[in-house]
């Protein structure tokens, strides 16, 4: 983390009524513009970002201690989104229009002309996370969906970045406003005070949150604490369990084992969907093999002060727990970068001490527990909390698999195939959530074409004339939205 | 509301988790029931209630004094209800499931083939109205939409019909165990303290509520304050403003207030979308004729002695707020039946004391501001807490029409032009919701087909060979659902 005399000031509470009024008074004007002006907008935002990806890496790497690679791949990727949700909203399926025409058969009594769409929720709050500098701060998923809604957004900046968020900003500000945005559309604040004051503030109508259980809680309660409660979208992380079956382990030991390696350091194993657990029969364990494996990854800083020393207090608490066993040892270097740590425990160990080793533990770190019998993976899987993923290395025909998928489904948001949980592709079907306390709201995603339906609501308009509808529900439907007519999905292209 | 020596018992702690248990260990087979066996099931439990209308009629009548007429259409809209939402499911959009191939070349990595539709959360709990003894009540919306996304229910009973709670539960049940659902699906419980342990309860993993703001938000407190939080829908009430343009008025007020006064009045009153403000232009109340009107109605008993002393203290304390004027007079008959009463005030004192005018006052009273100008219909528009409904009589032409529906978008579900908000059909494009304090769940719908996507959450499933997913997502799509594949929508129809 960076504190230099250049950071940008904290935000005052005075300033944080500004800024949401200034949010207040876009969102009319913003919500107006129909989807193809507002994603032409969106790509707009992308273009200049990508114009300024030199300057905007250079930044990131001297805030974050990410790799330039990654942080070019997660800018593209960041930008990427944008013009994914672009073309979502074009679609026009996210407004889920739909008409009933007037039907004087209709049971119980005749029924009127009622047409539903979808319309945003207002001024959104989104606090920026840590470790995706770009994809999941200010131009990121939450702000992407928020905006591609119809919904001005209040950035809360993450102090570990705030030079970048400011530049990031600043970049996002201007573009929108050159491509014809209302201002008060985007505003980035700084400081923690300001971010309890925008949920406070009767002008936010819901807010997006990624970070840790504990702060996310937080603001959580205070979102629904609130006189008039609002939507609170928290990605809190999750412990990313992946169950490896005998004969998966039988088939492709080494193969797995290098995955794993790979996917729980990836990025000094600070992703959301790190895996925490990796649940392998018992007797496998080469410990000098794994010791060798998990040596070789590259010693790397973690993203700031804060996040390595609460890092350090996790791992100290981790590997101390009764039946963990040190598998290879990870070090502080004298410039403060960490090679990664691996644990090992037994199955009874996991199940016995479940509240500490099912936990999240954000850095550098995994824990192999091993397991007796395939029974003992249902039996873990269905003591797990809520998760973002689960993953299952298997076999085609392994009979514990069905059961397993089963439970798991029960408990995650994406199921994951002989892969690994770090990769989160940007599609239609993607999910990126899961029950409490994986996010604080089950019904949503914060990643691909859905997220955007966290910031809409429905309104029925029952017998107006046509020409005083939005003009998603007019009979004309000049916008080419697929609609529900009668019941019937038809899609939106042009009359022929 | 009655008290016999015959009404069900409260139902005590240790039986709440009995109830809970056998709903939890019901979810998995209820679950997994396809959308067409399931949908049979919902027709089934329809038949069964249609079968005994005499039986749960009479019983009604004792309970609730609504009258014959309305109970029978109150219990045909009910059983309509359970079909239409069984054919809902059948049609198979509710689930919407979304397939994306493998596509190496997706930025800004190749994409692995994802998955994603909807499932059950799990057991609901659904707190019944005491209003609508049948359509919000035990076989009601909320336990028609959990049954159908496939949630067990277990439903607390309103006091206010105990005897019509059992018995309708009692067949409920019976039809759901004859067409082959799993013991559990469905409970009904008793008593204040059953309800609130309910939602503490771990194995409880949403709530469904009518009723007062008062008692909804402290249930609401209760379920977002658990440590694991559940989602909370609760329906709390609203004013239903009606708002009434100088030309409309100008053009056939008569027809407007005697539609007025039947609104307002129809069901003693005791509807959540009772019209309880009306803005008229200045100076055109005949007080005389208005009178006439009120004292043309007959009169009723409210739904039970509670209900009647709240309503005879809330409109105490309306009638005496100082800008309050009583046009007509409803009185107390010896038997306790009503006739109603009409208050009339001026927009400014509308205005003024917001909060006690603008609050719902459950019974058959309405109150009349008087405006002078149409701006000041935007004013009062723009100061609305969330509302269920809102409406507008006006003129195709009216200056004052399209700012106005636009600014009540924002605090209303649905927007009715020239029409009355009491009634509310059961349709695909139907709301019934709103921000809050209408709801506590501004993104949602307790009414129509939409109502069933409250009780889903999303999974994706992530290179899972197909005959390891579920039916929904697998390549040859038996169910015949509609699908996004790749970002376009494709119909269910079976292949030619």
């Amino acid at each position: 983390m960076t504190d230099t005399d250049t950071d940008p000031p904290e935000t005052s509470f005075l300033e944080v009524s500004d800024v949401v009024e200034r949010a207040v008074a876009a969102a009319p004007r913003w919500r107006m513009l129909d989807p193809v002006t507002r994603a032409g907008i969106l790509r707009a935002v992308a273009d200049r970002l990508d114009g300024a990806d030199d300057e905007l890496v250079a930044l990131a790497i001297t805030e974050s201690h990410l790799t330039e690679t990654r942080l070019r791949g997660e800018l593209f990727r960041t930008t990427f989104q944008l013009r994914f949700l672009a073309g979502v909203i074009e679609e026009g399926d996210y407004l889920q229009a739909c008409v009933d025409t007037p039907d004087e058969l209709w049971p119980p009594g005749a029924r009127p002309d009622l047409r539903r769409f979808l319309r945003p929720l207002g001024p959104v709050v989104v606090f920026a996370a840590s470790n995706f500098p770009f994809a999941f701060s200010v131009a990121g998923g939450d702000s992407a969906s928020a905006l591609a809604a119809g919904c001005p957004v209040v950035l809360k900046a993450h102090p570990g970045h705030r030079q970048l968020s400011a530049r990031s900003g600043e970049i996002v500000c201007g573009a929108l406003h050159d491509a014809g945005a209302p201002d008060g559309t985007f505003t980035v604040v700084e400081g923690d005070e300001a971010g309890r004051a925008l949920i406070t503030h009767p002008g936010i109508s819901a807010v997006a949150f990624t970070g840790s259980a504990k702060v996310g809680r937080m603001l959580f309660d205070i979102a629904v604490g609130r006189p008039k409660p609002i939507p609170f979208y928290g990605e809190l992380g999750s412990v990313n369990p992946v169950f490896v079956t005998m004969r998966a382990a039988a088939a492709r030991l080494d193969e797995i084992l290098s995955g794993y390696v790979a996917s729980f350091t990836l990025g000094a194993g600070q992703f959301c969907t790190q895996p925490g657990v990796l649940l392998l029969p018992e007797g496998l364990l080469d410990r000098d093999r794994m010791r060798s494996l998990v040596g070789a990854q590259p010693a790397t800083h973690l993203l700031n002060d804060r996040i390595d020393g609460t890092y350090q207090e996790g791992l100290e608490a981790l590997r101390h727990r009764p039946t963990v066993e040190l598998i290879a040892e990870g070090s502080r270097q004298p410039d403060g970068a960490r090679t990664p740590t691996l644990l090992r425990t037994s199955v009874g160990g996991l199940v016995s001490d479940s509240e500490h080793l099912l936990a999240e533990c954000f850095g550098p770190v995994s824990l192999i527990a091993e397991y007796d019998e395939e029974a003992q993976l249902i039996e873990v899987a269905e003591m797990l909390e809520g998760q973002l993923t689960a993953t299952i290395h298997g076999e085609l025909d392994d009979a514990v698999v069905p059961g397993l998928l089963d439970t798991l489904a029960e408990k995650a948001g994406r199921i994951i195939w002989n892969g690994w949980p770090t990769a989160l592709a940007v599609t239609w079907a993607i999910q990126h959530g899961g029950p409490y306390p994986a996010t604080t709201s089950p019904l949503h995603t914060s990643v691909g074409a859905a997220a955007i339906g966290r910031f809409l609501r429905p309104v029925a308009y029952q017998g107006v004339p046509d020409h005083l509808l939005p003009a998603a529900l007019r009979d004309a439907n000049r916008l080419h939205l697929p609609r529900r007519v009668d019941g019937q999905y038809r899609t939106g292209s042009p009359p022929a």
